[in-house]
């Protein structure tokens, strides 16, 4: 039997070796550090037995195929240890996720964070006996009976849903067996550094009409030492939380009575925006777009036109009863309604491109298990453009979205952050606009464009917009979970169904091209990611409040004014702190609220005409005069500065 | 018997002595000049019959009452006049209305414009006839066989809709007869000149469910010259009506498919909004108030607190089932949402006042008969803020907020365009919040408040906010129809209902005192009202493009662009026009789009390094230099100049 390896090269094996056989032949070292095995692509484990000539690579936890395989036999592990604490405990699923894995489980009594530890030491427990796992296969009937017997409904429910022609495979350490496709570890006592690491709440197959689990997170790692960095990590992630950062910073809130994902800007996080909306109106306008202001909701018939209604209408809010000709719905996206601007009046090829932009509202249904603080939202605000352009002005334009993207990334210090993904329809076809040659020829168009610019991306299948293929730029947030940032979509259709025209050089009627694209993303996810980024301590040019004014006695009140109304007339958002406390805990105040810079003035500043400064960073950086001070902030400002 | 006249004066009359009989008794001028009578402060014609001691008016042309009762003739003598036309038409209202009356009337086949020139000469003949109007009573049986004979359905439906005790009184003129309060002029020979103005699809009882009837609408006046001086009046004011003058310029539009009451702003809107908006941002900023970003929905158990689901719900856009738990709301007003902000946090009474302010979105269910234009729209921009303050502070807080709003009617030139009114509560106690007390003291306190200011204002029951008493600043549109632009309210129960509260001096529990503003008025509605008074020629300062620089040859174009770029940089709002087209066409142009100053440059211009500058109203204004220019554009700009 020929076994063909990565490396290209064939050995012998005899028939029935198992892939454990095929890693021990090739080395003991690789036996050892051998987690699984993948058979002519598929994952197996090592005790899987070799038939005939095949493909075979070896996986240990350097692969993230082999690491995943580890954390997942930890998650069995997790599941035994609670099974064995708490017997009465029904098991849900137990899956891989970035960075670890979790197990959703029904507690008749529901467990806290304390419960964990003691959930630990019996997972230490059951790792020091070093449990063989085994892999069972079971038919449908025999596997209801054995959960039947275990009385674990989920499990039931799982098998019921399988497709009929599944095999139906078992993992099983001890005397504790949960059904599993596998691959798993060949014993327990292979994990050796894991750690849980929190407990929340999670929907029965995330829909809150079902009953809501306890979800246990856990991780495990090869050895202490990652174990304890990724640990430290996390910490610090979890200060840069913006869902919690950005509360405590006051920057936003939600409330109960409003609703889950309508986050409530408070003052802070609403200068934030207004900051970065005028500065992104102000520089698309510089680039030719001219500004629209359009109603957040229509009637259906606007949106049957645009294909929303057919495509979309499951994460649309309908007003009003969806089957009357009446319904209106609130706006997902705002290309229909700019679209009628283009359509107001014949337009000429000499008037195109006509480059529409708007800080829009926009709204979707978004389902509650998946709204996460400002980065999943019901409301939102989108830097919206559509470009209506000929054929020939494709290429351009799309180059200066990606261009001006660029730019505002960088003023945000996040150009290096991103990452690039072409995404395509792929083979769900039933999601999209049905026109098979105007999909391949725009993909074709659009990959021809990110090569021409050199652009390093990705390709996705099933993440185009059902009306055409986007350029998505990808970012992570600071627990590595990734997400659209910016999107530049080419739509083939939109010309067509709305009857956009322009007269061409011949006098022809002819179908303009549409660019959909945001430019700096949606306000909410970019002021979260900002938040995380910089840990609160934002670029200078885009804080609500640049620098605090101290009076370090009541005699300097009227200096401190003074200076803090010369600044305002510089542009430059300062306001005093001349409360009758300690300076001490004025700085801290401010540092806690990480305010760039901190003057302090005493009497002595008030009678040299000076200024004591701190930066919220580098502590006390000296003397200043008012002018050269101000000099210095007016132009970090200006430059828009990151540090 | 005795009469008693308005001037005091007491006459004798003998008993069944008619009002005409009263005013030929004063001067044979008034009975000539009389039109009906006043019995009691009860509207009579002049052959009402007096039986016993009582007060008498004689109303003429020169009273509003007097001047309705002959614009109501000349209405029944249209519809008298169609009757004779189309004698299958039906009847169904005509009532008065500011300068006029209108009729709605089914017509077996719907008539046009064209028809009324036919309809005025009929009417004409009726005048000439002089046929007297003679007031009839009949049972409500009688009544109902009269229009079942005349075979008038709206009449039969109106008097059906009449209460039990009604009199029912019909008014005769030839044989022509109506169901009519009356009073009427004694005779159609009195009137002198009447015009029919326009005519328009109105439903039956302005329910679209009903059917569309034809509305004429006409006026009437005492002398031939005072009807053409109005028409010639109309005819200004049509072409200064936003909701056409608005679309011929490009600054909005509206879409059959997206709704109605759903105005899109197109770029030139769009951007006087933007200018607009940041100007009072920042101008609020500088008085004290907190920017805040809100959502603009939520769930109904918001609204149940602020009690909008009971006193508001018919105006607000339910999103899903009305009955649900879950049913969400769009916000018709942004308090609910900006106390959460509010409540985020104990307050103590240091922090007061806190003042919030946002450019919010906001959404009213109007009627579809009601919607106007860019004046009543079911999507709005409001500069919507809440004064959360100690009883102390409400009386300087009050008066902070009248003198904001001063300032921008300042600098939109409408100071002295605006009046007063004190909304109160009146008696129709159902529409608000129930608590005698409250009303009563918060009422005094604003009337308090108002003297002594020293304001001048009328008083207007019914028309204060389900919360409390309110401050509105009105204003007529440009056919004289008043609107709200700007209202200051005072709020006793939000404290209460929301539970926020502050802690005083003294560390007690305290419930602050709300008051509700907007500073600018709903941004739509202010631009509709800009559009109108300064006929599209805006001031400089909110003008989308303020100069437009034209090159005169090819030659010149460079130039052009380096004068734009140059102006841009001094932050004015300037475009070239540097198509191959004559100059004055480019002129004509700029002139219809009423840009403030057009610079033309030529060869001369070029070499010479000046600008030729005209001035939208001036016209030729000379040649400058381009610094000279930049800074009268500037200053111009800077104080908010309006001529």
């Amino acid at each position: 039997m020929k076994i063909s390896l990565p490396d290209g090269s064939v050995i012998e094996a005899a028939v029935n070796s198992t892939v454990a056989d095929v890693a021990a032949s090739i080395s003991e070292g690789l036996l050892r550090n051998a987690v699984c095995g993948k058979v002519n692509g598929e994952l197996v484990d090592l005790s899987h037995v070799l038939t005939e000539d095949c493909e075979v690579k070896i996986l240990t936890l350097k692969d993230k195929e082999g690491l995943n395989v580890y954390r997942h036999t930890t998650a069995h592990v997790l599941a035994q240890a609670v099974k064995n604490i708490f017997p009465t405990s029904k098991l849900a699923i137990g899956p891989t996720v970035d960075n670890g894995f979790y197990y959703d489980i029904e507690f008749k009594t529901p467990i806290t964070r304390d419960d964990l530890p003691k959930i630990e030491n019996e997972m230490k427990e059951i790792i020091k006996s070093d449990l063989p796992i085994e892999r069972l296969v079971y038919s449908r009937q025999d596997a209801l009976k054995i959960f039947r017997d275990f009385s674990e409904p989920y499990k039931t429910e799982l098998i019921n849903d399988l497709p009929k022609d599944s095999v139906i495979s078992f993992y099983k350490q001890g005397d504790f067996m949960d059904l599993c496709r596998g691959p798993h570890l060949p014993s327990t006592g292979k994990i050796k550094a894991f750690k849980l690491t929190s407990i929340t709440g999670a929907y029965w197959r995330g829909n809150e009409k079902n009953k809501m689990l306890t979800r246990i997170y856990g991780t495990a790692f090869e050895k202490k030492s990652e174990l304890e960095e990724y640990l430290t990590a996390l910490e610090e992630a979890k200060k840069r939380d913006h869902n919690k950062l950005g509360r405590d910073l006051g920057i936003f809130m939600t409330e109960e009575v409003i609703g889950q994902g309508l986050p409530i800007l408070m003052p802070k996080g609403a200068k934030i925006l207004q900051i970065l909306s005028r500065f992104v109106e102000d520089e698309e306008e510089k680039r030719g777009f001219m500004i629209t202001k359009t109603p957040n909701m229509a009637k259906n018939d606007l949106y049957r036109i645009s294909g929303h209604w057919d495509h979309y209408r499951d994460k649309m809010f309908i007003i009003g009863d969806e089957n009357s000709p009446e319904a209106m719905a609130l706006r997902p996206m705002t290309c229909p309604f700019q679209y009628q601007i283009y359509k107001n009046g014949l337009k000429s090829y000499r008037e195109l491109p006509c480059r529409y932009s708007e800080t829009a509202t926009e709204f979707r249904n978004e389902a509650s298990g998946e709204m996460h603080g400002l980065i999943r939202v019901r409301q939102f605000t989108l830097s919206d453009g559509h470009i209506v352009c000929t054929p020939e002005q494709v290429e351009g334009e799309f180059k200066r979205c990606l261009d001006l993207s660029y730019y505002f990334l960088e003023c945000l210090g996040m150009r290096n952050d991103v990452s690039f993904r072409f995404s395509k329809r792929g083979k769900n076809k039933a999601k999209y606009i049905d026109n098979d040659k105007a999909w391949n020829e725009t993909e074709a168009l659009m990959k021809k464009i990110l090569d021409d610019i050199g652009l390093n991306y990705v390709e996705a299948d099933d993440e185009a917009a059902f009306y055409g293929p986007k350029l998505d730029v990808q970012i992570k947030n600071v627990y590595g979970k990734e997400d659209t940032l910016i999107t530049i979509q080419l739509d083939f259709a939109a010309a067509h169904s709305f009857d956009m025209t322009y007269v061409d050089e011949n006098g022809d009627k002819q179908y303009p091209f549409v660019i959909h694209r945001s430019s700096i993303g949606c306000y909410e996810r970019t002021l979260a990611l900002l938040i995380e980024k910089y840990a609160g301590a934002f670029p200078l040019w885009m804080c609500p409040e640049q620098v605090r004014i101290m009076s370090l006695t009541d005699r300097t009140i009227d200096y401190a004014e003074e200076i803090a109304a010369s600044l305002r007339q510089a542009g430059i958002r300062a306001n005093t702190d001349i409360r009758s406390e300690k300076i001490g805990y004025k700085i801290r105040e401010a540092q806690m609220e990480k305010i760039p810079y901190m003057i302090i003035v005493g009497d002595k500043e008030k009678e040299e005409k000076t200024l004591s400064v701190r930066h919220r960073k580098d502590g006390d950086i000296g003397s200043f005069s008012l002018k050269d001070f101000t000099a210095k902030v007016v132009e970090e400002d200006r430059t828009k500065k990151i540090f």
